[in-house]
């Protein structure tokens, strides 16, 4: 198995892999000798080179685990250049139109099955990663019409392996939800740290403040990347969210304390009913 | 030492009092027998009693640790039957035009001075009762021109007893600063929750979002209070935030990816800056 790029998330996998013996062999690449030094270091993988071809020899399962504009501009060649029959996946959190042409590029027996876990942190770098990364959490893979049965089922249940519970969804459908449930809170949680920060009011947080704002604290050019490509879903997730504060502004305008009350009682069920997913999670 | 109201703030600090044996007896006051049972039965209270008075016999400090609504109703009448050397507190959210009124009812020798310990969470109830909730958090006095200073320089020296760092600022300022540090964040969780929850998206929610959204898992009927008493500053906060996000939306929308990679930037390095504070008190 290859596994390109070893930040956090490539490093989790390379140890999650090697604890489960999952892989014959382990293979890192990436382009910076001192990080894979340190990934073979941590057992994080096998053995590691920065020459590509190198690295794909013999290769079954190749994860492009680099960010997601690397991915869009290596992914072609990368593909190009993998054995007959290897299934090829990257962890980016952005689909768009790439996985229809990434799965096209992946001829037959060659195939590409795009995929999303859902565990990502503020964290990152092969220093933060953790072999139950993946543990109870969510991966997200996005087939579209080319994508083969076989290779789905069988990225599906590389994934439920290592712990993931699997949900398949379109590409455009991907990038709406994660808009909503991910790019949107990240960029609340910058917003508040800036807003805050800039009145010197950082002493005066406490740990509400502190849970609300962890993703604040992400690698920012990730993060560039994530939203400049997801541009059009998350201006309209922020659009919707700016209407949504409108309407409690003028709620809490209003004195209404019964409507605030019972608009406060529904987040708070549905907080606490998925705090006892997550803890079902964490058992 | 008298506890009125005997939730997570009230039983912690009874907890606290009694672990550190900071007070000759922790007595205890409620209107519901079976919470202060529980509490007495945790080791949160030395005894207690439903009636006010036998609550504040010989009391030399008492801690109204009630919603803010009902401290605002029964302050005055607990403070004119508190004894004569007798120094009173409150734990309460929101300061607004109460603190002046509650400093001048407690006539000297008794004082008056209003605390607002920053370690609440979104869990309730004596049952979420820590002995070391207060320890290396904030905690803010809001002292009024009558206040006296020998009763501020004593609060202060009581919740620092308890681990904890005291700031003092005027009432109208702490206000304007929980609106944007507490409320403002809270708001926000909640309606993340509820446009998420709304689309039946909550499955596909990972770790930022269940950071990001953990205070919205809070008591509603405190919240509302909390948000009712202030208003006037918390809508300007919501008003000025949906002009933040007015301004982050043509930036994305601009395109302009080295802009939105430095504004992503400043809350890393504030937000990080901020978690070096955290784990310093963590220690």
């Amino acid at each position: 198995m290859t596994i390109a790029g070893v930040g956090m998330m490539g490093g989790s996998l390379g140890l999650a892999l090697r604890e489960k013996k999952l892989a014959g062999e382990v293979m890192g690449w990436g382009r910076n000798e001192d990080k894979l030094r340190a990934a073979r270091k941590m057992r994080a993988l096998d053995s590691w080179t920065l020459n590509r071809e190198e690295a794909l020899k013999n290769s079954e399962l190749l994860v492009l685990a680099t960010p997601v504009g690397v991915t869009a501009r290596i992914g072609p060649e990368w593909i190009a250049a993998a054995p007959g029959r290897c299934l090829v996946t990257d962890l980016g959190s952005v689909k768009g139109k790439e996985v229809e042409r990434l799965t096209r590029l992946a001829v037959s027996p060659r195939a590409y099955v795009s995929s999303h876990p859902l565990c990502g942190s503020e964290k990152t770098g092969i220093s933060a990663a953790r072999s139950d990364l993946f543990e109870n959490r969510i991966c997200l893979l996005t087939p579209v019409a080319a994508t083969r049965k076989s290779a789905l089922g069988e990225m599906q249940r590389f994934w439920q392996y290592l712990g993931m519970r699997v949900f398949a969804l379109a590409p455009a459908r991907h990038d709406r939800i994660v808009a909503s449930v991910s790019h949107l809170p990240h960029l609340l949680a910058a917003a508040l740290v800036n807003r805050v920060g800039d009145e010197k009011l950082l002493p005066y947080t406490g740990t509400g403040f502190r849970d609300a704002t962890r993703i604040a604290a992400s690698d920012e050019g990730l993060w560039t990347g994530i939203i400049d490509r997801n541009r059009k879903e998350v201006i309209r997730e922020l659009q919707r969210f700016g209407k949504d504060l409108d309407s409690l502004e003028k709620l809490i305008e209003s004195g209404e304390s019964a409507t605030l009350k019972s608009w406060l009682r529904k987040a708070q069920l549905r907080r606490r009913k998925l705090e006892l997913v997550f803890e079902q999670d964490d058992r």
